[in-house]
């Protein structure tokens, strides 16, 4: 098979592949940075100028001085963070769909050697909810043998397709604060929550009260790049020797922090997730359109979650679409991404489609006599 | 400043940056591989073709089957292998130069979550010696209440430009199956090693008693990959889970694993370290014409540890020459490293530089009468 | 003040102490013991005849082949339990009252490196539910980037003054073995619970399918004396190491062993809990005849929950008694614990001081016109 | 047999058991505390005054205000202060032959959650050289990816029987504080060292620059009590947490203040030492009429280090003697240890069952023609 037909060939699947934000590949900004980065007199372990030109970038993005560390991935970020926040040690309080909790195989206990434990808090809409934070933590603070409370987590956006309002942000601080608990965003999706908001970034961090932030970018146009960000700076101490021993002070460091600078030039991460908001938000309008589909809570960033009659589900997936599967089999839920490259008519393609299985779907009770 | 020129005085620049093999960018094939490698169907977290055609690229490679994880950074590898070596918990016995032990920040206590120790044992040129091993590790054995041994860790190439020849890596490992203890290799220079060897990767690693290898690739072309390679598959199987707390399943894997598919390519590799090795060689040869120039050791690999007279460290540095110094300052030691891409004009322009200095330069108690 | 004089007025309030079982001293048979140990050869770090009888003892008490580790405190005992269970990392499901998962400061995570978490599984009457833990289980093997399970572990008797049926524990063990997790017993008041059920300890154990037990003492006679008991020996490799690491190898470990000899020796562990049961027992029927009394579920084992109106709560505590508060203030709920040393007298007149309070008290909504 | 017997056969061999200061029971001062503190009001997790004493108790002991957490063993108390001292984490300097570095399985690493490492400072009798440590502390500084010092600890007196000076002490100090470094003493035979040096314990500790202590007893008296003590008390903030999760906050504290209570009360530590030291001093007298002998280092507490000529050696071991080895089996050496009840009669013994074997015994080289 040459090359050119192999590419095309990929070219048709790609379009039908709603799985996940990784699925997609690094923007072109991103790409093009990352390749004319290399050539040029540089340092290793992140002693390049384009590595500590990141620290004036992101403080002039968030308007406050910040230290920031580039890392390979989110649970590094996570689980960095959870390490310094929960010394000597103690407890991060997240919500119940937290990645942090249930995605990273147990990633703040190791970060922190046996330091920090995460306590999930109920909530609606992938979201913890403050007064159930208020409760647990001084639940907690009362029982003097219990894992003391240190921190909490607001992931921003979340799980759920949701993003909490600056209110809301604002009113887990307040909680937090009263406590003496630190605040940390695990903003994996804090392109698409901005976004979404209208705020700016400043406005959605540090402005609401957060201390620490897990900065994503692989997710929305990066290759292997995230990030954290010190606004309170004094916690970024340990953070240089934390990072080495944890293996994510990479030798050729450049390659990360030009895909940083290049994912916040221009604003080429709000661009990103605005569309990438904007197709999932045309998938959910689409799909609404179809009586017998369900949503499974509101579609505020990147992607929707819905149950899907099994005609339809069964149909989308013999035609080649991709999906994430959602909750307990019979719930029939799953998860449709959109990221930066989704097409407009790859939306329309796959709306059309499940239409076209959808007649022989009805909601249950619906098929009446 | 227009784009040519900035790039045109990077240039300069980069070819007297001496200081380590970090400092070059990536292998053209491999930044290639990864452009190329941006469009097409794909899955996250290594479950893409690509990462999974690995295993059998690298079983094809080492002529055995393999399991092979790609990871971000040697320190990383290193501490997964140092972690999984060393439960339930116990010591790894390193050259006293090895990179795990002083280098990495106590990345194998890290990674082990404090059930790893490393033990430096005695040797010269950078290697262990196989009778201080038995001696260190059967005293240990003698005493209950110490870290029981459990793996031997060997660095190859070593920290001090030698190679260790496959009848000393027999020896260790002899030492080592005598006294049930697992055998690590550090091979973040493992292809200067095979290329000075000759000998197959297989020989240099399973075939004389490796169990886990850390293979190192960022130091010879890659951007940001490395991998950990199972020859005793059994001690794999907790590193799926290890390796994705520990933050280093990247979501987007394949941009990892494009990088090595395309290093052990064509032998690219090998190549690349051949003639690394040989600029180094070359650099040596160079500066052993100069009377006052005193080698600290040999040059088996791609750099050159050296002590320089006065005048000729001045004259290089006035020059904007770049390089690390090695051991305390009164010893004038320095390390010249060459990497892949390296020219041989830039190491001639090297040592004319150097010679020019040499003149008002002569060994202590040379400048005779 | 004089020695008899001191020691006569705290006998008067240590019969009003229903604090807890530690608040107990030792049982006289157990401090004779330890006097008699004080001559004699011996041997350090538990190599003394009485620690190595203590195989066969406790083989003989379980009927059947044994490991036996003393260790100071049961949060050792259980630390130890978990390290060794989630190993190399995972999960261990706990009823959402285990002292493992909310009274020992995050022990579990500890003692584990970071390896172990905790996960609380509900349940009624301070069991954790079989069924519940094979949906949670069951989950969590679903989600592949989740905490592996590993292990369950049940508290018998529970902090809710309850006892797993056997029939009960074979179910969770059912449950445990079709997952492939170990089965640990968290037996800090085992012997209250072997009292009430009237089995043997290998049926309450073993037989069951226990594959580690912390078996408690301290609370039941003993000064400072906890051990972990192998049933499977197997799990048993890491325990020498792992326990002197932790600082649980006392060099004088005989005085431990010969407490927990002394405690099993003529069923005195038994005999001291069935007192203790049936103290609480007289408690509860005392305080039953006061209508006013809400109970907080069973009492089958050596303490008693129950919310006491204000008048109640108010009158004892004014006459000297001490308790321990449960839950929220609003519920008024306390726990009256009894001890192998509690005497009748010393409840007779608990009950009634409680009941000359009581007139002032009437339920709510009781004391109609 | 009957008791009466078996005590008086025990008694028998005990005097002939010089293998460790461990194998000594309690003192006869101790055990009665033990026994009295058996009744009387108390509160559990040591919450009891004679808990709560202690503060008071040794604050008047080392003469300033000091917070005091008695442990079970000298292996937490060790671990505990590594973890606190090389938070975040980080390398603590010891003596080559420290306790903490070779005879506790790791606990540092272990009780640090593997933020601590322990490196070995060569010295002279078992001291570490301060000239040493400024030279491996500095070079560790200036290598920005090894293990940051953070701690350095001093055995007083050391595993060789030797008692470091006040200015031996000082100057390690010196070299501490100019480094930022924190001072702990692992005091785990301070009794011995005070005794020798015939300082006031103040001066032995805090006045030297001493942050934290690990205060031994069950060397030398006590059966199951140490203790640290914080001079530095902002370094005690996490202790509460650390020592509860690490199993060494006993639910029956009072059990172990009690022995700490008795051991320091009316110089019950230092009069035990001054007695165990003299009959080491005995032992060392009197063995050194026997030319054969050769001495190990200096005798300057309660112990001899010293190699016997083979027919001593084994005509001691044919008579019942007990003593532990050390070193290589080829350098014949022993330990021999007393204790506070080593009875001058036993020694005297021991000295003349030695003379009686050396009749056959010359030094290698000496049986002369």
């Amino acid at each position: 098979m040459t090359p050119n037909r192999r590419a095309k060939e990929a070219k048709v699947s790609a379009k039908k592949n709603f799985y996940s934000d990784n699925v997609s590949g690094a923007a072109p900004e991103i790409l093009a940075a990352l390749v004319a980065a290399n050539t040029g007199d540089t340092a290793p372990y992140g002693a390049d100028p384009t590595t500590e030109g990141l620290q004036a970038r992101f403080g002039s993005l968030f308007e406050t001085e910040v230290e920031v560390f580039p890392v390979g991935t989110g649970t590094a970020a996570n689980g960095l963070c959870a390490a310094i926040l929960s010394a000597p040690y103690g407890a991060l309080y997240v919500s119940d769909s937290a990645h942090v909790h249930g995605n990273e195989c147990g990633g703040a206990e190791f970060w922190s050697g046996g330091n920090a434990r995460t306590i999930p808090v109920p909530g609606a809409d992938g979201k913890l909810s403050a007064s159930e934070l208020a409760r647990l933590v001084d639940e907690a603070l009362a029982r003097p043998a219990d894992v003391p409370p240190r921190a909490v987590s607001i992931s921003q956006g979340t799980e759920a397709s949701t993003v909490y309002t600056l209110a809301e942000v604002r009113a887990i601080v307040e909680v937090a604060r009263a406590r003496r608990l630190w605040v940390h965003m695990d903003g994996a999706r804090l392109a698409n929550a901005v976004a979404r908001l209208g705020c700016s970034p400043a406005e959605a961090t540090w402005k609401a009260g957060v201390d620490i932030l897990s900065f994503g970018a692989s997710k929305n146009g990066a290759l292997t790049a995230e990030a954290v960000v010190f606004f309170n700076r004094e916690l970024a101490q340990s953070m240089r020797y934390r990072r080495r021993r944890g293996g994510h002070l990479f030798s050729k460091m450049r390659f990360l922090s030009i895909q940083l600078e290049a994912y916040v030039a221009n604003d080429l991460w709000l661009r990103n997730a605005r569309h990438a908001n904007a197709m999932a938000r045309r998938v959910r309008d689409g799909l609404a359109a179809i009586p017998s589909v369900r949503f499974r809570g509101p579609t505020e960033i990147n992607f929707v979650l819905v149950a899907l009659p099994q005609p339809i589900w069964d149909g989308l997936v013999a035609e080649g679409y991709s999906f994430s599967r959602r909750g307990a089999p019979s719930e029939r839920t799953i998860r449709i991404v959109c990221a930066f490259d989704t097409r407009e008519e790859d939306v329309d393609e796959l709306i059309a489609t499940a239409k076209r299985y959808a007649a022989d779907s009805l909601p249950i009770g619906a098929r009446a006599g």
